[in-house]
């Protein structure tokens, strides 16, 4: 398949190796320049379970896209931040022709509608990823462990090009499932970084700390059960009790003593996060169906302040 | 008079020496043993505004009480922490007969519920005051500026001790005001320390840095919006925007590159705080009243869990 990847980060780079290595054609595309400059120089380099990997790829800078006149990929693959998204499909958008399917893993609610501006909804294909992936430097990706991806049509008709991409995800060995209710999956996944992301990155602690803290069972159930309200407006009927169990796992398994991902963006490289994503997509979507999400309110304020205080 | 001060931290000391220095007889009384025994050894002392003071007065550890059988206060003023203040009047309790006075100046509200267990309605006296003090170590008190105090008795019946107490606080300096409303005043006050203090704390930020933030005013509002709903159910008429114009007014004062006392209890010195006397009062009531305070919920408990946190 030709399947091209709108930024290489940690996951980008993961599912670029993995679908390069089963002998599809990738290319890459990326905003962040010493990133483009090393894959280009040295192509992409892993560290992949423990075994050194590098694979040459195209790479494109997002202002080279229109070096790519003739280049039609099957697939184009969203890796980008959530909020770099936008910019980068709007520097992309010439690879997109009527032909072309855009897959979106990122985590979170909103992304499909900032795409809806780029492709056809026939043609979006949605899902999340339990890969996890590191980055330790431009052009060199951290990849350890195991994980899987579910992903659906967007628009329940034609599914035969998502049933495509699952059998060329599960040949590079990414453990798909084509699933009948991945927005179910979304927000269940949304609540995991809506309380442990946020909750971690406000009281500066990691997911077992905040474990022991006697308010974070209030905390997680208040939060989940404003993403069950806006979920169901949407006819998604979250099992709050399951997903709060869900999220409380993390607190004694083996990444209890992980900052999230959230914490690394904000905290310690003092990042813009996907706030407006998780919790921010909750508030504004609790405005326009008149549902109050004072929590996540609050918190998306906190973190956007955080986000000032820290990136000034 | 007759004054004995139960919590001999930078504001008891203040009010201390400010008060013996106008020749009322002082006797201190406080919990953290090295400040008594530094006061023991050398007195109080204190840098008041740039002059060297130190003043001899008789102090007891809260444990020591029972050695004071004969003592009889005019008037107790309180001023511990809030959180300590329960445990502190219930060793004290002894020094309390049918003709004592109560006073407390503490920020926030319930602080009248905990002394009723104590003193009458009638013999309690409320108030709010606008002096600042530092310590700088056992004994050793930091006293700079002006300020002022208002005060009123709790129960409206029989006002002549108040308005003694008013005289004695003239003569000390302490610009003393008998209020008809000191309600009011005690709710606005606690609207500052409601949301400059647990967003500072909470955002580890200056109140400068807080006012220069995006949110600041979505979030006073919010949070003040919440007060004053409790406060109306009480029978407190909150003037919103004058409260808010309040609050913003020190984002460009002299104390903008100050951060709150709650940060440094919080922050610096890793001690539980206050909150259950400010916003955690304000949620506590409200769901008394039925009337929601989301934001003041999760104030209190983000702020509980990060006492968890750094007080390990």
């Amino acid at each position: 398949m030709k399947i091209a990847i709108v930024g290489v980060g940690a996951m980008g780079s993961r599912f670029a190796l993995m679908l390069k290595h089963s002998s599809n054609e990738v290319t890459l595309i990326d905003g962040w320049q010493s990133n483009v400059e090393a894959i280009k120089a040295h192509g992409l380099q892993a560290d992949f379970n423990g075994k050194h990997v590098q694979s040459k790829m195209p790479i494109y800078a997002l202002d080279e896209v229109d070096q790519l006149q003739d280049y039609q990929p099957d697939l184009i693959i969203a890796f980008t931040k959530s909020n770099q998204l936008d910019e980068a499909f709007q520097k992309a958008q010439s690879l997109i022709s009527p032909q072309t399917y855009v897959l979106c893993l990122l985590n979170g609610m909103g992304h499909e509608e900032i795409l809806e501006k780029y492709v056809s909804k026939e043609h979006l294909i949605l899902g999340i990823t339990m890969w996890t992936a590191g980055l330790a430097g431009p052009g060199q990706a951290t990849l350890f462990g195991n994980g899987n991806v579910e992903l659906q049509n967007f628009a329940a008709v034609d599914k035969d090009f998502a049933l495509e991409v699952e059998q060329v995800f599960a040949a590079a060995g990414l453990n798909p499932k084509y699933s009948d209710n991945v927005s179910y999956s979304i927000w269940r996944k949304a609540c995991v970084n809506g309380t442990l992301n946020t909750l971690c990155s406000i009281l500066d602690c990691n997911i077992g700390e905040l474990g022991q803290t006697k308010e974070s069972e209030a905390l997680l159930k208040t939060i989940i059960a404003e993403f069950a309200a806006v979920a169901a407006h949407e006819g998604i009927d979250l099992d709050q009790a399951e997903v709060f169990e869900h999220v409380t796992e993390t607190f004694t398994a083996d990444i209890a003593d992980h900052y999230p991902s959230m914490y690394q963006d904000l905290i310690k490289n003092h990042r813009n996060t996907e706030i407006d994503f998780i919790n921010g997509a909750v508030w504004r979507r609790g405005q326009e169906y008149g549902i109050a999400t004072p929590y996540c309110a609050l918190i998306t304020q906190l973190i956007h302040a955080k986000e000032q205080l820290l990136n000034k």
